[in-house]
């Protein structure tokens, strides 16, 4: 069942706003999801006139809701270690890091960009769920002297391969220095910034930790205003980008059902590591059994779909086997192409298998590398 | 800044459909906001006109986004004790109590329904926030003997003064005889089910808690069915009915940086209880020196205004003084009521204050009784 016209949002006290959200409703946005019980832009002129302008040209997307879960205290630095399968003992100050979250069994809690601040000062920079809660129930149960909270910090992303140019105008040469995945505090006419060279898509950029939202309004217009004369065109969290790129979605690629290894992040498990973080033994035991399914490409063939707004059913065989996690239509590689959890033996490049709509129809689709080309 | 037309929003896998999902639509729903990372529709004819069927006849809400968490286990009563001021010591086997969940400082994570369905088997039916995570991590940190989960378990509320005989018509007699804020579990054409004479409004009615979300279609559609001789409709909570009775909602009128006490739930903290729950020595702090603002009835006068979509300025003698957390205009009352959180010496009946709305405008309040008569 499927709706036949656009179904509205409630806009709500409780479905915060961001500090950004009367920019991004004078930029004509045409619609939100929630996340992080915040308000975030879906779409601006269409998901593919954006997809494109991110591709050619230069974006800047609201990610207020890009919540900030900030740690400080003597025990900092133990209670981040303790919420991480990935090896920490390197983290400097200034450096961003991809870390999954994970909780006792080892189960997908969240996939956040870490930053190390300062020797005990950390924000984890989340997907859609509340790591506030997560990490303040490890500091009491375990009696760490740490504070936990969420401050007053909200993302602005500048993406699309002429970001550089837009960053320089704005901070001056330094900024364009910045390596992938550090970042530097500043501060422009006041209003006080953290600057990292990251961001949730491939085409390169930067993201704006704005830490006063009273600026909100002030920022978007600079950046609008400095973009102007590089075509730069407000836009949102692609779907089409983050699938071709294969940037996993929590929530939408994996849950608290799915471990690291499953959706290819074991790279950034270190069970061996002498520190005892939570899940390590359900890791340890996940390496030496090995994973019976694992978050794969997929072209699903045939005409032009929409994507999937549940996860759809995949048969090998006439059997069960699996699920589309997430799936889009890309216009430039003029495909169906979807992220997919299949059990391991139907995970080689080429497999094919068949994947059951929303709808109801049955098309076929090949297990394909990503990202998808 | 407000948006001239409705906005759109993104349906994704992230936001999960509820087991009646495919009901809702077939209904007719307009538009949904995202609860608990769950669609949650907000309304179908209009909110007044859905209001109205609540009042005067009966209604079928889709309310599967009040996600459980279920605790089980050896040290389950005692985790469950934990998380909540409210002494349990009585608590018996079929009996559900509203009980807040507070954080080490006092402050609220959750205003939930708890049901007990065994010695060690309980379920907190939630307001909007992650106490899954907040559970699993008191529960990791303490090391107890718990599991905590999310089963697949969905509500579907029958609403007004006429779900007595719906009831009645759909399980038999026996199922008017329940007590307020007590359950049976049963099971009705081979769906498993669990009743409970409960509901956010005050216009009487149950919860029907679906224990396999594979029934979503056939529950929804018998009690529709069976409703048609009632004119029952299908509806949603309604802002205007619980701002009018005084029900809470949680991340509107209260967060994290709120206690029980200032919301008027002091009824439910007993911090002089023998047990340790978190937050106690915060909570007698309080309760001890008494709180500095609470939450309060507001008449705004004038003209019929919309309700806020964000939390409006007040203030006393040209000075801040709070703010209005939710708001509606009252059709039946045909006045424009808030729930403002104020300074406690602008708390007396009769005080007034002035608002300041979204859009600017200044208009005249009074502090006055809930619930609105």
């Amino acid at each position: 069942m499927t709706a036949t016209q656009p179904l509205q949002i409630g806009i709500v006290q409780r479905t915060r706003q961001s500090p950004f959200y009367a920019g991004t409703i004078r930029a004509g946005v045409k619609g939100f999801s929630v996340y992080n019980h915040m308000l975030m832009p879906i779409y601006y002129e269409s998901p593919e006139a954006d997809y494109w302008h991110l591709m050619k040209n230069v974006t800047l997307w609201d990610v207020g809701c890009e919540r900030q879960v900030e740690i400080t205290g003597p025990d900092a630095f133990h209670l981040t270690r303790l919420m991480t399968p990935r090896n920490l003992s390197r983290c400097r100050i200034g450096q961003c890091k991809y870390v999954p979250i994970v909780d006792e069994n080892g189960g997908m809690i969240n996939d956040p960009l870490l930053l190390r601040l300062g020797e005990n000062h950390f924000w984890f920079s989340l997907a859609d769920s509340d790591v506030l809660l997560w990490a303040k129930g490890l500091a009491v149960g375990y009696g760490l002297d740490v504070k936990v909270t969420e401050p007053d910090v909200s993302p602005l992303a500048v993406q699309g391969p002429n970001a550089d140019p837009v960053m320089r105008d704005v901070f001056g040469d330094w900024v364009t220095k910045i390596r992938f995945f550090r970042f530097k505090e500043t501060e422009l006419d006041g209003m006080p910034l953290l600057i990292a060279k990251s961001g949730w898509s491939k085409q390169g950029g930067y993201e704006i930790y704005l830490r006063d939202g009273r600026y909100g309004n002030q920022l978007w217009d600079r950046m609008m205003s400095a973009g102007a004369k590089y075509d730069i065109k407000p836009a949102t969290p692609s779907t089409i980008e983050r699938i071709e790129s294969g940037l996993l979605s929590y929530g939408n690629d994996m849950t608290l059902e799915h471990n690291p290894f499953e959706i290819g992040l074991e790279k950034f498990c270190d069970v061996d590591q002498a520190f005892d973080f939570v899940g390590k033994a359900a890791l340890q035991k996940v390496k030496a059994e090995g994973i019976t399914r694992k978050l794969v490409g997929l072209v699903i063939h045939g005409e032009r779909i929409p994507g999937c707004s549940r996860h759809w059913d995949i048969e090998k065989d006439g059997e069960p086997s699996g699920k589309v996690m997430s799936s889009v239509y890309s216009p430039r590689l003029e495909q169906n192409i979807a992220l997919a959890m299949l059990p391991i033996m139907n995970t080689n490049i080429g497999t094919e298998v068949i994947v059951v709509t929303e709808w109801g129809e049955r098309l076929g689709a090949t297990v394909s590398p990503v990202p998808f080309e």
